[in-house]
């Protein structure tokens, strides 16, 4: 079973979106849909949605399909006309209702801001219940995590009698028996989480699977992916996080939490209407929501704007940033009033150090830098080709057997390395503190290094391999906890190792800058500049995943380092491949992404890339009837038709797409008076023969499709689709039609121009082909079928 | 004599960039410009500019004009052209010019960040001398300040007996004595100071005046100002600013540190051509050098990342950002390696609170709030009346008389109230300090409250007085830390009350929160929230206004009351005006500034707002010689000309502006062969028809301009002219040339619409009248003479 069905349709080669099965259809101008005969103006045929900004402009629309990119433009217009009725109210009452339309906006992202801090708040306890719950119960109360079962005793000192570890509860005689019995009790759980988290995606939310980050990233550059942000993914995906952030499988949950709050960010605007009916509005309230996720899985609300700017929002006008910042921030002060941690923490891992950097560990951190551009351009690659296997093999069937068995294998291996065994956000806060009044498994041995230091490069190499082969399972689970464990490994083992070269040759030239007594190296320091390194190499981020690193220590001085190990990491990643791990997801996936930040340059014309108007079905603005209208789109699948004020000038007139037309022909159907027979027109300026009546198809066209010359370089024809948020442009020469370019032409160019595996030539070659291989595309929006 | 040669048009009514003395010229379509005699075709005719990119395309360009505006999508073509040229070269020499030409950018960016970061130390030191010289100087070293001079003496136990002031270095006698010695020594020093800068800003460097910022946001909206950004206003701005900062006016140094930072993105970025020769890259450094200023200014390098993204630039990539936030932490690090107060800030009013605020605290933090929007539109108002009045009377002929005036008379009252005396940068940080560990001007006197309470509602309601007639002197100035000060003044005026409140009656109802003992209020919280509470009343920002708050602060916590203030400082403000203070003198200054920010609602449409084609020179394809073309240019002053194919059909072929013309022409008559009477054409598509010489214009021919339908909506068209930065849009119906929108055009439309003293029936008015008025304007780029 497959669970994705707009997952399925992998890429070979470049049929990317085309239809091998679609018949090839021509132009019909010579067909039989051009006829004279002319009525009276009838413009109150549609009422009930027809309202006067659709008289000219983008025209009337009709909700979108699943699977279909939203007019950005449209709904913007949909929203100033909203806009301007609204101001056209007087009085008290409209002046109240002006204040209350502007306060929604706000009140849906205080709403939301304070679900996701909720939700964070309970899926942190519980999961660290869950986690917990592999070594032992709580004996005063069993649905007490240990930290709260043992709140009161001190950490390092005493030892917590109300914990009943399961050796102990089952009264283990020998050394060996105890160890015995805690690795299967370990194994048994971890097992059955990571199994039930499985099942429930599998049975009740397919959608839940995965971090959600290239999908958001998808929808939010303006793609429907109906009920990926419902109720049911909410329930499944909050339990399921619980589940495998408790189990042993190398995941993480911070990427999921950005899903749930989306999730909020969906469900919480429906009761608005300006939000319910509108694409567009209900973008601006996501890319909030994303904010806040980020905001309380980091415990960085500015890093989460940023990020929410930066990685994931397509359209961010200043409105929306300073939304998204009360949002973020709403949700971490929603979170830090749950307290999960009783700490005072937002997130575990949050540090503060009391030393500062020597400039000659700028190379130490460096050197962490290309080893995190490295391991995020070998992860990436290994996980897609893994992701890719899994997907195009029987293994598909097998989703829940496959987390049973690397579940089991994960916590085998895991248990008996005791950086792998912990919870991942607890070994990253433990990796991440100073060796200031306490030992965390045995880091601040002053004595041994070697030990440490050998597990820590063993649990991170291991940690790779299982982390790339685990993301991509149908569970809910994301990839930056798990990489920054691994930077967060490495970094410290790198730390330790400086740190015990300077304790045995304290007068080396290189530490001639360290104060003569005392510690002059932080491995904690490289612990978090090494996660921050491979936490770069894999997602990418710059400024968001700086500012993200310097809330979690909350002081300045750390940022440079953190900076220039994430420009190296970043650099030297980008040398091999230039996305991340959600675009690489994005790109297999087939979502249909325009990314705003690339910019692409080269030498194509609007006219090279166009879907020639001999491969369109092209409408005349007069000469149809229902029933021929009926008959043409019973006989093409094409999503969209440019119309045209007659087959001779062909002078544009306008574009209507499948769904508008398919919904006015059905609608006039409905009307009395109106026949099979009845004429149809898509213009204006028609003279009045006679009094009966036609139907006026012009409120449900664009009447004003932007264009853009034949000559056009493709360079700005993206440009347009970028900045403009277009779905299609229309080419034309001096008025007349020549062809049309939707996003999806648009992103088929980019997939050939920029296919890794292309050479120069090869580009050439795919240039010249594509008229041909065009014709057997069809047209219009995206549909995935 | 009036220094701002630009600033001098002041706006009556609507009279905006029209040009009632040019001459009305009716289309040529019927004069002498049409022939048909067609030449052999001549691409080589340019050979140095024209590469083979601009065959096609935007066409050639030779460099702008001063007060022009910039044409984006040129420059953006230019640099993908050379990008192109860049790539196409092959082997190690090929690989490592690109590898060059991307460390340019981080190159430029790096040295802008360092000049910053020492320009603002050493301004920070002078201006810190030049301020304490007022009261005395160094005995041991006549050019140390005070700070330096008493280095190693504890600031609050012994007295720095280096320090001589005034009075002892006079002898003084008695009390009153010392005191007028004092006072004297204040006066003459201060005026002293702001004399000379008036006076070096007069002769040297008018453009050195003011803060720059609204100069700053107009040449990143892409406006061509020559010089203001040259060597000149960064030596004569350097000195003014420090010499200013040291007067008693009430005027900051943090404005014009974004300009000096932003000369230095200037002049640097001049030795690569990449950046000298393209206008739009230019302002890519521009932007990460207002990054490094405000991260200098306030010691907050993501503030004034964000400051950049939201406040000045108009271009923004992620890129931008990246490199943004790197020039920004390299100016911090830089200014921290400086290290000018000797305190390891890196401004002087960062501080660190040691206490919580309480949820009851919210009422009287909204409460600044209110304050702080309340005086900001109060004092956008005044401060625009009073510049106004400054520009149109005969006050403009005194500029340096009224800063002498206005010194002498803030030095008298000023040295009366300590709050106003001291420095304002000195002023809010001990402002903003709890009363930890001593005393600072008696503000933690707890027995007696009244009288700091009262010296400090005295000193803001002063102060603003005085800042609102200052701001706008020929002295280089900002207003935000006077703002800033009015605000932390008041607000810890508000502290002190609640604070004696509380000590006064610790049972009242409403600190029932607060802890039984010790202090529950920290006044100087109060302070800080204030002053987020003026500066974002005047400036209306949000995000960066809240970071540049935290960076000050440090902790996470203090944000969200700080938040919710300048929100509803901005709401307040708002309420009276839509714009800040630098939106208000850009509109007052007449840039050209198309806000990125704002949306705008209303019913026209581009027919409605373009310049008709009967009002427009057009020219033909065919038919002229260079001596017709040259007379054209000599007859009428239009600054742009489109193409059509011929005038019967006058379907749209390209746009040509005037300066390009006029080169191609001089460029024409060099080449040996050429005659007037040589025949020049425009287009591509010439049947050949003798072999004698002609003259091909087209590569200096837009040849691919963004053309609209007649029925576009105008604000479709607005975020046409923001989103993809042009500079003109042609409105066409059926490919007929209909008329000319330029980005003037576009400006003066807003203007009329959202003219604050026009009411919905001045508007219809104003749309009907519009295309009579637009009769006497001129056509294309903006020219002020």
């Amino acid at each position: 079973m497959d669970d994705f069905t707009f997952k399925r349709k992998r890429s070979v080669g470049n049929r990317l979106f085309s239809r091998t099965d679609t018949p090839k259809k021509r132009s019909n101008l010579e067909g039989g849909y051009v006829s004279t005969s002319l009525r009276k103006h009838n413009d109150e045929e549609f009422d009930g949605d027809v309202t006067e900004w659709t008289m000219e402009g983008t025209g009337s629309r009709v909700a979108y399909d699943d699977f279909t990119t939203i007019d950005w433009i449209h709904d913007f217009a949909k929203e100033r006309a909203r806009q301007k009725r609204l101001h056209q109210q007087k009085g008290i009452r409209g002046r109240l209702n002006i204040l209350f339309d502007a306060m929604e906006g706000w009140i849906v992202v205080l709403v939301v801001g304070i679900a996701s801090g909720i939700l964070a708040g309970i899926i942190d306890i519980t999961s660290d219940w869950l986690s917990d719950l592999k070594e032992g119960y709580c004996e005063t109360a069993f649905y007490l995590n240990r930290r709260f079962c043992c709140l009161g005793y001190d950490d390092e000192q005493d030892e917590c009698r109300e914990w009943i570890t399961w050796n102990s509860a089952l009264q283990a005689r020998s050394v060996a028996a105890e160890f015995w019995t805690n690795y299967l009790f370990y194994i048994i759980f971890s097992t059955l989480f990571a199994t039930t988290a499985a099942y429930l995606v599998k049975t009740y939310s397919p959608y839940s699977a995965g971090s959600g980050i290239p999908e958001i990233k998808t929808i939010l550059g303006g793609f429907v992916i109906r009920k990926f942000l419902g109720w049911w993914t909410l329930v499944i995906k909050g339990i399921g996080v619980c589940l495998v952030a408790a189990s042993s499988l190398c995941l993480g949950k911070e990427g999921p939490l950005v899903h749930l709050a989306c999730c909020c960010g969906n469900i919480i605007p429906r009761i608005f209407p300006k939000f319910r009916y509108n694409e567009a509005k209900k973008r601006e309230v996501l890319s909030a929501a994303a904010a806040a996720g980020i905001s309380v899985a980091f415990g960085a609300p500015i890093g989460g704007v940023l990020f929410s700017l930066e990685e994931v929002s397509y359209y961010f006008p200043f409105r929306t940033m300073w939304r998204s910042f009360f949002c973020a921030m709403v949700a971490a002060v929603s979170l830090a009033f749950m307290n999960p941690f009783r700490t005072g923490k937002l997130v575990l891992f949050q540090v503060v150090y009391d030393r500062d950097w020597h400039a000659f560990e700028l190379f130490f951190f460096a050197l962490l830098g290309v080893m995190g551009g490295l391991y995020g351009a070998l992860f990436i690659r290994m996980n897609l080709k893994i992701a890719a296997f899994r997907q195009d093999s029987w293994l598909r069937f097998f989703s829940v057997h496959e987390v049973v068995f690397m579940s089991v294998l994960t916590s085998i291996v895991s248990y008996l390395n005791i950086f792998m065994r912990v919870n991942p956000s607890e070994l990253v806060a433990n990796l991440f503190r100073e060796c200031v009044g306490g030992d965390y498994h045995n880091l601040c041995n002053h004595v041994n290094h070697w030990k440490p230091t050998l597990l820590l490069l063993i649990a991170s190499i291991l940690k790779f391999f299982f982390t790339a082969f685990t993301f991509g399972l149908k569970v809910p689970a994301g990839v930056w906890l798990p990489s920054m464990a691994i930077g967060a490994c490495f970094g410290r083992a790198v730390g330790l190792t400086v740190h015990a070269w300077h304790m045995y040759n304290p007068n080396f030239w290189l530490f001639a800058s360290c104060a003569p007594e005392g510690r002059c190296i932080t491995p904690g320091m490289y612990a978090m500049v090494g996660a921050a390194a491979t936490f770069g190499g894999i997602s990418r981020m710059t400024v968001s995943l700086v500012v993200i690193m310097f809330e979690l220590t909350g002081a300045l001085t750390y940022v440079l380092p953190i900076m220039i190990t994430v420009m190296i990491s970043k650099w030297v990643g980008d040398a091999f491949d230039k996305e991340g791990i959600s675009d690489g997801w994005i790109r297999m996936s087939e979502y249909p992404f325009l990314d705003t930040k690339e910019e692409y340059v080269y030498n194509t014309l609007a006219s090279q890339v166009m879907t020639r108007v001999d491969d369109l079905i092209v409408i005349t603005a007069t000469g149809h009837t229902l029933d021929s209208l009926e008959k043409l789109l019973n006989s093409v699948d094409y999503k969209g038709f440019p119309v045209v004020h007659n087959a001779k000038d062909m002078l544009l007139t306008g574009y209507i797409s499948r769904s508008e037309l398919r919904y006015a022909i059905d609608k006039a159907k409905k009307k009395p008076g109106i026949l099979l027979s009845s004429p149809c027109y898509f213009s204006g300026n028609l003279p009045i023969l006679d009094d009966s009546i036609f139907i006026d198809f012009k409120p449900w066209m664009d009447q004003t499709p932007i264009t853009v010359s034949h000559k056009f370089p493709m360079e700005m024809v993206i440009e347009l689709f970028k900045k403009m948020g277009l779905r299609y442009t229309l080419v034309t020469k001096k008025g007349q039609l020549l062809g049309l370019i939707t996003k999806k032409d648009v992103l088929r160019h980019l997939s050939i121009m920029y296919d890794p595996n292309s050479s120069e030539d090869d580009l050439q070659e795919n240039l010249m082909m594509l008229p041909e291989r065009r014709m057997s595309s069809f047209v219009g929006d995206f549909g995935i079928d």
